[in-house]
């Protein structure tokens, strides 16, 4: 049976921008699996499955549901063991986990604020109003205000990224000579800029940007075939 | 046959601070393999071997000799497969490089800034010398100089630990329930500056802190066989 992904979507249904929905997608195409997506804006998904998650990604494999995206990575890796290893074994589940920690705490804070009036500008009006109300409650100001001076913001962030530049010296993703769960957690939070905000984030010459298009390149060139926001 | 591990010295030959030599000590303690060290200053590093290596630490393992922390972990993995895994497996072996690559970017560069004169006052005379000129024309400015307003600059420090921390809300070590490799890649620069300097880099009650007291009571208490500072 196919397995159904449900996904964030914008105002155009076609605009899948989440970066917890693009790991949980890169990982079900590393496993070779069949799938299908189904949009679903922010104030929609109490409607997956009587109210399942609060979040999206959610994956539903034959009436089996999955939330979150590194849980429905392990639940994948567990239950199709026979396909591509997504994390190469009990200790690369361990460190992903390091991986995840340093993008939701060095990358997704820096650039959520470089992005978040674009993502409002994205959505639909309904969750315009949900995201403009539950991100200025939690920022204590108004988008717009949060996301203004970016310009001088971005010098920080890719300094943040020297990690992964220092690690690039040595091999070519995350996961060595292939790509790993590892390399989805940080390719998901750049892909998310890259579908919804015409700011770039990326320095041409970066050697991240090398990796992330390297990324964008597996698979067929799943990540490209959501055009990049213009 | 007793594995040796050349490691750092300062003047009080007893004192090994290392950050790399802590990573190798540690991965032999975790192999569970009998080893001897031998206290190596700066100075004397060119006289391992016939200058087999420009650092420490090596490891000479009945003739056959290793270099660099991680490649010593490695060999130790592959040629000991029945002693506990330092790597969890491939993909294990692969994201340690990040952990490393974030240890090195993150936290060496920010720590030696705060415990460069340290290191300098506890060396013997002839490693004092080689240490100044090196450092100093690496920093372009005086030991002195770089290790000043330390104070200022801790709490940023413990700000870039904010991956770690967040990963320990989780789980207890970075390898999970029990360390791995990676554990002891972030672990070398912290006993580095335990063992050095009688600054405290680490707040009393942060989650590190008490993930750094598990790694030094690991193997009976080994990070501990060394005295701090004072």
């Amino acid at each position: 049976m196919t397995i159904v992904l449900y996904e964030l979507c914008a105002g155009d249904q076609a605009r899948r921008f989440s970066p917890h929905c693009w790991k949980a997608r890169m990982a079900l195409a590393h496993k070779q699996l069949v799938y299908e997506t189904r949009p679903t804006p922010f104030t929609r998904i109490k409607e997956i499955a009587g109210g399942f998650s609060p979040t999206v990604p959610v994956v539903d494999d034959g009436g089996k549901l999955v939330r979150d995206s590194f849980d429905i990575a392990l639940y994948l890796d567990e239950t199709y063991p026979d396909r591509p290893t997504l994390f190469g074994g009990e200790g690369g589940k361990a460190t992903a986990r390091f991986v995840e920690s340093w993008a939701l705490t060095a990358l997704h804070p820096p650039l959520l604020g470089m992005i978040i009036g674009d993502i409002h500008a994205a959505l639909a009006a309904p969750d315009r109003a949900y995201f403009r109300e539950s991100r200025e409650k939690r920022f204590g100001k108004r988008l717009e205000d949060v996301q203004t001076g970016r310009e001088g913001r971005v010098e920080g962030f890719r300094q943040a990224l020297q990690p992964l530049r220092h690690l690039l010296e040595r091999q070519p993703f995350i996961g060595g000579q292939t790509p790993l769960f590892a390399d989805y957690v940080v390719f998901g939070p750049l892909q998310w800029v890259r579908v919804i905000s015409p700011f770039r984030v990326l320095a041409a010459d970066d050697a991240v940007t090398a990796w992330f298009d390297r990324c964008l390149d597996l698979y067929d060139g799943l990540g490209r075939t959501m055009p990049a926001a213009a």
